[in-house]
């Protein structure tokens, strides 16, 4: 990896970091100024204190998200920092602008108190029109969300946990298609159950894909273990298989489906070897995977799908948080739920009219992205 | 303004607010997402992880500035709230951006006490360089700046207080210039002693112009009265003239010069009547001004300024942040401090190279001013 570090350390020196706030609007002269500032701006004051609705008309707040982080959980890097965090913010939203013509600001918070967090957001809130929470390690991260929505009238999303989950799911949708293999009989087995773990399961569950089996570092989950978040025992809720002890070596015996979001190198050849006829694996560790697509290949996998750029199938979040957050910014809804996440999943799926083993998920880049998950998000305003 | 006000509503209205948020680097393909996001960031995370001092070169950290307020002071209004104060701190930060090439990002707080004010700028001060407090009202105004700038490693300016006793120490140097009087001479009446009031009081002091006489709304402030802030008692230690008591009529009579920074009208024709033979009135209070020039010159004033665009003179606190700012970030100078705004004061009267009764004062799309007052804090760092 050493080499792309050198080069992105180049790249950001050069520019001294990725974004810029500009002006709109013209101020070349006295006339501008006194329209986008004083006096004239008084009167846009005053009617937005009449009526603070009007915020969302006449300011940012329109089409501005904030992308709040307090370094915990960094890629896969873990807790860095507020500063070390700010590289991953600006690239995010560079993405936002430019992927989905959302205006993103990077706020990396010098707190890990989850109170603290959470009052913090709602205090900057005004100037927002929705928060992206990001790289908040786990359990943190689902109180903050769950919270914020509730207490927020504008909607928030952490993307870690939603972001992954649509994007698994729509190329879950593809993969299943492929082998003719229907959601209720699937049987998946998750390695790794922090937040993008947990939101996938739950996701999962809601669209239908009910036969999980999710192991943690521990081994596997079951309603026995006393060690279990709360999190966790909400997710057993959600299968409908029966309960066996062990590791990921038993669970993954005749499974259909691997999910990975968990550490490098897990996944070994003999386990793939155990699974059924057409073996799944989505190795979602980054930037290393949990098996790399050349040897679960060699092992038999059917389908293999990473968080990569550099192999086939490339599950990866920025396909969703552009496009939807622009249409909940343009369509007012008031906040994500997970019929929003599934909707897109499926038209993310739908987006591949012949799903071949090497082609489950569009890429970033593919024409057609954004307004498919942005006209998936604006069907649900209706 | 009706007429000024509508105009401006629909200028907003047309963009849906004034900022946006875009990257530098370019973002075409992957090979430009592999350096600007995963998997090349991680190096730069890594980097500012070990060197923190590096996220000053690598971040937007390296050029970005907070607007923070609370709402409370917005303009001459009063406390609109944080929303309402959007549109004045977005004209705010495309000032920034346009005159000073600096990146600002509007913070418009959903609180209004002093301490949570000052714990969530710090707890948010990771991504920025700079804090700019904006239109938050005395007396918390001066706590929250004291105590940010001992507490953060990044300057905190309150422009309500600087910006203006910059600038109305810059044009009065060139006023007292133009009578020819010695600063040690001048006898300086305040009408008004708020955030801009008292900054201004201070800065003169520390110039050298201390036959100063201040008003508040209950007249003039002298050391028997049991109802002074603190920063009322300070101010009355820089004055080097004999106590009276009475109210602004009284302390009027004989002055050199009147600084208002109050409120419409309270300056009457026969007031500046009662000033000596060359009186300089500065009726800074806005939109309205405690005097409006053509009445203040038919009863004698030989100098007039304002904080208006339409008239000659103007007091304009956009002449410094900009380019103050700048200076700051780029030299990296730890902290604001009076003798900066001296220093400023100084080459912005200078710049004016024959002052004239019409002339006291550059404007801010004079060419070179953004200049001046980079070199002139750059100085200071050497």
């Amino acid at each position: 990896m050493s080499d792309i570090y050198e080069q992105s350390i180049k790249l950001h020196k050069k520019y001294g970091g990725k974004l810029e706030v500009v002006s709109k609007v013209p101020l070349l002269n006295k006339e501008d100024l006194s329209l986008a500032y004083t006096p004239g701006v008084a009167g846009v004051c005053l009617a937005i204190a009449k009526n603070k609705e009007l915020a969302r008309e006449y300011t940012l707040k329109k089409n501005t998200v904030a992308i709040v982080t307090d370094g915990t959980a960094i890629l896969g890097l873990g807790d860095l920092g507020p500063l070390a965090a700010i590289p991953v913010m600006e690239g995010k939203a560079a993405i936002f602008k430019e992927f989905g013509g959302v205006d993103a600001f990077p706020i990396c918070l010098d707190t890990k108190d989850t109170e603290e967090i959470i009052k913090l957001v709602k205090q900057i809130a005004p100037v927002f029109g929705g928060i992206n929470l990001e790289d908040i390690s786990a359990p943190r991260c689902f109180e903050i969300e769950e919270r914020l929505r509730k207490e927020l009238d504008i909607p928030v999303m952490h993307d870690d946990q939603w972001g992954a989950a649509t994007v698994t799911l729509a190329a879950l949708i593809n993969a299943l298609k492929i082998i003719g293999m229907d959601k209720k009989d699937a049987k998946v087995v998750f390695s790794g159950v922090g937040s993008a773990g947990v939101a996938t399961g739950r996701l999962l569950h809601e669209y239908g894909i009910t036969k999980t089996i999710f192991c943690d570092s521990k081994g596997i989950i079951t309603s026995k273990r006393t060690d279990l978040t709360k999190e966790k025992v909400e997710l057993l809720k959600g299968n409908t298989i029966k309960e066996n002890d062990g590791g990921l070596e038993d669970a993954i015996k005749n499974a259909d489906v691997f999910i990975g979001l968990s550490k490098p190198d897990i996944l070994t050849p003999d386990m793939v070897k155990s699974m059924t006829s057409k073996p799944i694996i989505f190795a979602l560790a980054n930037p290393t995977p949990e098996i790399t697509p050349e040897k679960a290949h060699d092992a038999g996998a059917y389908i293999v799908a990473t968080g990569r750029s550099d192999y086939p199938n490339q599950i990866n979040n920025s396909l969703v948080f552009p496009g939807a957050f622009k249409a909940m910014l343009d369509k007012r809804i008031p906040q994500f739920e997970n019929k929003i996440f599934i909707t897109v999943a499926i038209a993310l799926a739908e987006m591949i009219e012949n799903p071949t083993p090497e082609r489950i998920i569009p890429s970033m880049f593919d024409k057609g992205v954004r307004d498919v998950v942005y006209n998936a998000v604006s069907s649900l305003s209706l």
